[in-house]
């Protein structure tokens, strides 16, 4: 893989990377460290400035690595903003997991080195790694660039940093806000890598959002976790969970405005509302770059006993090899969705139950619909972008989750990318 | 799909279909009734003889087939061999599923013309249906051929009956044991259909395992679940649940030997691990048949929490289309393997965690094993039969799983078979 570029996918945003906004009291620097890439930025550092409210969500895998667990280590220690983490480091090409004692003591090491060129101790610099599983992380290609890195800060090098965080992604991800709060306008940026919702050897997705919101830690916590668990906890490529998803949300406070500490002030709803947006603009693109797909697909559920289970059904869905390579041949094939339902374990009324292609009705009270139009639903998914709606007939839970098709593209890209 | 003739699988064996003996109490005929299919039989009849102990096994899918919901009716119903079952009746090509109130209906019309042709009420005759899904069956052409069957009804005719219900099958699957209980020859044969555990337009799993044993029905039902937990419940294609998966085992009874009541009695361990045997024969058969399969490979954890939790770890390995894709590769990616025991969401410590490929150490304690050889393990993965082991590090449980790599042709015959 090192060194080759693969075909920008099929359904990446036509503009390529935006041009995100500064946002007050973060810098970022890229540099070609050769971790495992040759010719592209491999290494990424932020800088926040200090007294920064953090917050993280991380895999919830039995195997998490060394990073993983060092950002979880800090995180659950810290006890306010001032003893809070003030740097991320970021290495893509190896995810320093599965490496035995190895990869906390390399953890260490270029924490430390960061901490040295920053100027603040290693407990305050977060670390992310993705790539390969299960090989020893040259930590000293990463800190042997630790100077270069801190002496190239910047507040506008968005597009390197999303650069240098890219495994098997065919295009950089970023995305922002700006959302008037109180009179004063407070922006939200961040970037995202991860292409598969999951490739665990590349592994896999990571997110850093940034804002200049001064928002108190208790509440970026909970909103954190509240708008992942709509976005980027509602996109799949292949069902697969990674050892290294991270997603590190700082608020620099910098703004000039009080704090906000209520989720349901005007404030609070109004950030709440725009982190959720950032959040679901990286998770869209990471499926849009869902290795090899053509598709971008929503699933909407509805009728389901209560919004965990919808999740679930929509989940079961989502992630069907069945349904998946129907999308890939654009095949109306609603049966398999019929199917979907049935292993998700959840209640379902199979005589209420109706799904829609799009606008169009396919089946309605247990069987095909009536005047079911086959050659418009075929046609109709035909499209690149396509939504799919199910009521299941029992109750209010309702949800939508994301993903793209099977194609053969995905098993060219992990039948043998290794060799 | 009709009347084409898909490549026979290269994992089908050799030897072509075996040759099945004969069980005393047992008739088999098949006919052409062109249900969907042309120029090959597509519908089967047995007749067994009255006073058997009948026990099946259902999906447990929510959107189950309106033949599921009726046998399992009828064998709830059965208060002791005198009312059990003594027909099964099976087509191919048509899954009577997802038909609303249509389904129903098609059951009682061709249950009650078997009972008329072999001269039982219909509510003695077991219905099974596998196709496509979400289109009304076409009962009259089954109706039509039932005087033919019941006429050609023959003890012999296994591979006409395999034959007839297979759907993107391969090869026909039979299988059969015979084992000496009490100084007496007992037989069991049994034949089966599923490519793709789970193809659920060509729904899906189907099995029928017949016998001379003398059992008592309860003995029998607890028996078939213990056995197919092990064989059938332990092979997968694709991770997807059908709306049809039905397992019928009859036992006539007419061997010269005492009931057979307790499965602690040496006759009960004899007759449990033939009927096992033939389960795990019959399994094995259809993930060989998987489809686009090139690999067979057997998944054993050990060392999980319990033997549920084994199993579970084993199915997340088996179901990663991460895992699956580096397996059609003959990629010895074994950070994969880490990746899907840390999602199973069972308890793994992974710095106890060890991986095998055949005999070969590939991870111990953690991380890459000491003198890990990797041409070797590469050289292995080439083989069309593979085996993994996992030892998860944290208590005694153990299970296997067998499944099927995921290839090209996996995304050719689902991406669009129906046009």
């Amino acid at each position: 893989m090192a060194g080759t570029s693969p075909k920008r996918s099929p359904l990446a945003p036509p503009g390529g990377f935006p041009d995100l906004p500064r946002v007050p009291g973060v810098r970022l620097a890229a540099v070609e460290a050769g971790v495992r890439y040759t010719g592209r930025p491999d290494v990424m550092l932020a800088e926040i400035a200090p007294g920064a409210s953090i917050a993280g969500v991380f895999t919830r895998s039995a195997t998490r690595s060394a990073p993983v667990l060092w950002c979880q280590e800090i995180l659950a220690a810290q006890t306010g903003t001032t003893d809070g983490p003030t740097g991320i480091l970021v290495n893509a090409g190896n995810a320093n997991a599965f490496t035995g004692s190895h990869g906390m003591a390399a953890v260490h090491k270029t924490a430390a080195a960061a901490g040295a060129a920053l100027g603040i101790p290693a407990q305050h610099v977060l670390v992310a790694s993705t790539g390969v599983i299960g090989e020893a992380l040259p930590a000293e290609r990463i800190t042997a660039k630790l100077g270069d890195l801190a002496a190239g800060l910047a507040p506008d090098a968005w597009a390197p940093a999303a650069r240098a965080i890219m495994t098997t992604d065919t295009f950089p991800k970023g995305a922002a806000q700006v959302v008037e709060i109180g009179g004063v306008n407070v922006t939200l940026a961040g970037i995202a890598k991860g292409s598969g919702m999951i490739a665990p050897d590349m592994a896999t997705m990571l997110a850093f959002i940034f804002t200049d919101a001064p928002v108190a830690p208790d509440l970026l916590r909970r909103m954190t976790a509240a708008a992942a668990g709509r976005s980027f906890n509602c996109i799949t490529v292949d069902g697969d969970t990674s050892t290294s998803d991270t997603l590190i949300v700082a608020a620099t406070g910098t703004a000039p405005l009080p704090q906000i500490g209520s989720a349901r002030s005007a404030a609070g709803r109004a950030f709440a509302a725009a982190l959720e947006a950032v959040m679901r603009d990286l998770a869209l693109q990471i499926v849009r770059d869902g290795e090899g797909a053509t598709k971008l697909v929503d699933i909407t559920v509805t009728g389901a006993a209560s919004a965990p289970a919808a999740r679930r059904i929509a989940l079961a869905i989502a992630n069907s090899p069945l349904v998946k390579t129907a999308l890939a041949g654009s095949d109306p094939n609603w049966g398999r969705i019929v199917m979907a339902v049935g292993k998700a374990g959840e209640a379902a009324d199979r005589d209420k139950l109706s799904i829609r292609f799009g606008g169009l009705p396919v089946a309605e009270a247990g069987w095909v619909a009536p005047g079911y139009d086959e050659p418009a639903a075929a046609a109709y998914m035909k499209n690149d972008e396509i939504s799919i709606a199910v009521d299941v007939g029992v109750g209010r839970g309702r949800a939508t989750v994301w993903t793209c098709d099977l194609t053969h593209g995905y098993v060219e890209i992990n039948a043998d990318y290794r060799s």
